[in-house]
């Protein structure tokens, strides 16, 4: 009998202001609403869902390494870190986590700045501008990627 | 009484030889194979969905012409064209359709050249990496906010 | 007693769309209207006007191939493949017959890759941002010019 | 009756060492001392300020959120995160309130690493190299463009 | 009944030396006869040409500046100061007034420092390498679009 | 006893058009207005301050040639020579004279070649996106330096 | 008994031109002629030579599709495709058929925009600037690169 | 008599997963276990070494400015932020204190944005590739030079 | 009985100012002086030596094409100028007179923006950092290469 | 009767540890093997052949000089030289004796800085990547061109 | 029994002008006094340690080939040859030796073309700023990294 | 009494070809006619000319050395090496002899990787383009510096 999935979210900064921040291009959902429209799909996969969202590199860094052998997937939405912070890509190689980086906006419609990454290519898949569906989509790719590798054993 | 929806799926050069081409890249699933499994999906969200893949950037120009007040969405895995054609980009402008930009693999861990898309900024998103499952997560997004647009009218 | 001018007004990717595409940026007259109007004027200046339009680079570049020895000079609009299409100004100069840059819009003002261009330093000229009329002025241009070589030998 | 104006002055990291850290390019005075002047100027005008100082980016980006709906303006001396910090200039934007970017020093006199800013194109204005000053004349401007702006409501 | 079209034929530095300086280049007739035949051909559009050369910024700019509501289209080569003058580009927004620019010769054929222009992004149209005939596409382009603006209101 | 300090507020092109020209950038007080204003700011310092405008350069540089041991410091806006006059540099270090730069319009939040300056690190601060108040920060900045080195020898 | 070796030679657009374009460049003989010399080579090495000369990108693509598994090794002159076509660097790679890239001119003589291959780095081998020799010795070192293989085997 | 040196040893981000981390890299040796040595080595220097890890940048930089004046030189390996902190750049300036940048890999072996330092350049040195071992060297290095240092006052 | 030779020392901007600016760049003596000393070695060459000082780029301008036919070399200082002036460079092309390019100070020991000059590629020679000396040496140039000129017809 | 050609093959750095040097990149034939096949070669065509390989950029210039007037061509693989030595370009251009660049491996497949050579540009043909038979090529083509232009005299 | 490690220190160019040269970079040591400290830290090691210094590139090429086989690790400063020698480096690779990089100055301080390396990236480490002691710092490391690999065989 | 100045003239490779090498560049005289000539005039100047020629980096660099404290000035003309040593730039900054670099054609003329030198930013001035005058204009130059701060002393 096999045990279930673990799946951590985790949302970098200013994500907290999701639904007071520039409507236009993010909407107005909160990321609590996310959260739960998530945690519901994740149920459906039988995968047991934890969430965390911070503004602090640092408390991101060490989430990451709180995770080491307790998640199988991480669903990243570095935000702004995306394109500033070697060190929490440092922290996913050094937990070897598989991630999907996730951006709510078409980052490739933005700044200059927005386009380079420093997780992309060290990431499963790269998903944006889908919104809040972008989350919903990596799920279903992780839980997918996760169940294969899983039977292949 | 609202008509369903529609939706082309668009392949760029060489995905027609998936399957056969370089399998740890790629997977071993077919072309064939990936449509049907999305021609099912589709049928499950009440779409319509066509299907057009060529190595020619001439017909592609003309087959997104032709879609011209016909389909509502493109799911468009450019290939190589990503990283050349700006005639594409051009069609796709001309025809006014939104279109999502797909890639099997994670270009960002691939050659620099791959990095830079012509479609990337004008895309209503962009999803890569996620294999075959990148043109379902676009399906997903494409219904989602199709939907969305026509409850808001 | 002189033979008349020839002069091709050849025409790249997406023109056909002329008038549905974007008429913000390219006005509402298609390619057929224009041509009318170019051809009524080449009647004045005693030139035979002919004219290809395709979104085929290989059409393009065979009837570029047919012109050898047939034509006196070409009006060139290459769209999208003025940023992009080396094998095409390989095909200009294998026939060696002058020819003159036309684009619609002014590129200047577009997207930084629309700012390149493969013809440019090895056109006659380059007319951009007068609408339909940049091709009544390289028609007036190429006229003048050829005249004026040909009273020369 | 309009009430008082808010404005709040943010100060990045190291700035708590002002007065002791390399004197020939900051001056001996303290932040201490440099509020202490700035409070007084600010009652002159009639202005509510505020302070904060914080080496820590988090701290920033939260006391940023903090003031959505409750300053007018902020005074903003990003220190080093001028240069590095994009949750910073996200965290501005979220808030949506006007900011002016404040440098003691002339950084164009530094190094080039120090020439590029994340906030100056956001920024209502630019002021550098006039030391403590810098904050009399961007707290002047704020009063005057939020009176102007208060009077045409 | 509606008053005649004036344009302005604005010519920048080193142009008073048609003629005599680099004949392979720019042909052997002077900005005399250039400006003599341009006239006689506005005549046929009734437009009223006025004209001014100078190898001074300077002049150039205070000329720009008189002609604030006084011409409706500037028919503009600035030579070198294409490549340098954001002063000259400044003084045309000031007063807003369309113009085009145009050069003799081919700039794109030329050194790489002349394929820059602080111009052609806020140009109607821009025209090069058809020699003195550059002057004569603009006029017709100028008086075509001066016209069908009068007419539209 | 000592004297007044004497201060030059410089003005480079199209600054004489003011008022008139782009008024969304810089506001409808013409040039006039501005120094009017900040005459009386100079009065109230017990600085006399003088004015001198010019669109060319060569005035400018001969301006300041001739304030050599006559001003204590410059306010210069160098407007669109900001960018592309190392001659103004030169004459600015050829007297020793301490200035600061001032624009009145946000250039960072402008075209990328408005980013760079050819003043900027040799000036005792920059201030730029405050409107005509930028001139009165550097004329309140001028004077407290000029007047704390005067009470330091 | 092993079989013949078989070797596909394909060339690019422009190349049914030559003799007839820019001889200086590429000498008089037609690519016919040397097909046939080359033909004679390859009968003289025991090798299958079959021949595909294209100006369509989507040709030379289907044309190498259908080479899988067919042909040994592939002798390439991607003439201006080959600084412009990542779909057939892609085709090539989805075949895994070894191929030399062969110039016939010096292509590092020329303009700067041919110094770079999307072939060179993933081809056995690079011959430039030997004419029609360089198929030649391209055929010599493929012959020779794979009997080497088939001993060892 | 002289007073012991006192030398700090300072560590960046994921640091504490040393020994977990790509031991590929970085080996098996934790932290705690390199610290330990490097106390040893120390005690038979004469120095009193201390330790301060953290994966947060604002940490750091407050324990940096604690060392004011309590220690000697500090041994630093800033990880991560090497490539990204300006803020400790400018803490470690604030403070005075001669330091060396240490790295336990080759980082210049590794991706290119890890060529890049913001503390090389005011560091007394620099030491990369040795593993545990470049404490050690650096220790070495500390203490010689402040022993001369001392020697010759 | 040959004429004797007529060269023009030809002066840019600040360069009146020498003597009194940045001594410790440029040294005490004045233009004046330099003239007078270069006057006496010009009569000892049996040269006709002419002067020009001017900081308005249209006046060197105007006194270049004034010396079409006129001078048989010019000895140029184009001080700031070199750097940005195209202008400039195409009045020296338009009259088509020889010209060395000489610099006071040494160029390349200064900021990066005085090591690209307009004129370098297209002077006779080019000398800096001699100081005064080095229109002494350009003078000896000119005239031994004019000389052998004269001698060859 | 004309005299037998003579071609000297030139090898650079290193190419004396051919055979022990990365045999996985270079083979395992050693220098001396190459150049006695290659004699071999050379006699089957009625050429000469001299060989000299140096470690020493200056001996392998005076040895360049050394053939002026003595051999026909020189077939030259510079090794790492190719990226660094405009002296070996100076001496070949100063003999006027046409070469051939060879490179035993495929240098567009090793890192970026073996991508640029100083010789390409000026050399008959470049060969890379087919190993030992590349001189071979190199003989070849050099004994076709030279015999052509020895026929056409 | 274990024979003793073998090491050789390599200095390139002018380094054996070392206490002569520049004191203030290099201080007053001569490469005799370093070296002789060094052979006295070797002793103490069980360490042969011989020195080979030289200011032509074929002889440190040819010093290199000869330790094939003969010495266990090289510590080699390249001085002006790090930046411009990839002779060098290929003459490393050619002997499969590892060798540690040193600096006597810190090069991160110095002119920018000293920042890059033909050394580092295939280094065993790297020490720069350390003055003579990063010889001794890269034999310590030497030492133990052989040691180490000594025993695990 | 004072002593004789002493002067070496260095040059660097393929100088010995000058008559031979490009004449259309160099002209036709030897190194030999251009030293004996030099020597006459040093003798005019009661001058020691020493003069060292070298194809060899090692040789020029050792020469150098040995100028240590020997001779007052190196008129210096590294030919291709310019571009390439940075090794010969340290040899003549360990032994502090000031020199001028020559250049006998105009390198700014010629390739741009002839436009960077090694050297310039270090000499006391910078002669390109005169041809063999360039030593001479260099040494009365040297002369003049030299016997100037001799008479300061």
């Amino acid at each position: 009998m096999s045990t279930n999935l673990k799946i951590l979210v985790l949302n970098g900064p200013n994500l907290n202001m999701l639904g007071r921040r520039e409507p236009e291009k993010y909407g107005t959902r909160t990321l609590k609403d996310i959260v739960q429209s998530l945690t519901q799909s994740a149920v459906n996969y039988d995968v047991e869902l934890s969430h965390f969202q911070s503004n602090s590199e640092a408390e991101l860094i060490e989430h990451i390494h709180a995770q080491y052998d307790r998640v199988d997937c991480i669903i990243f939405n570095p935000a702004a870190f995306t394109h500033t912070s070697i060190a929490l890509r440092d922290a996913l190689l050094s937990v070897s986590i598989p991630f999907y980086e996730v951006h709510l906006s078409n980052v490739y419609a933005r700044e200059p700045f927005r386009h380079k990454s420093y997780f992309s290519d060290v990431a499963q898949g790269v998903i944006c501008g889908l919104g809040a569906l972008g989350y919903e989509a990596a799920l279903m790719a992780a839980v997918a990627e996760l169940r294969k590798r899983d039977n292949s054993n």
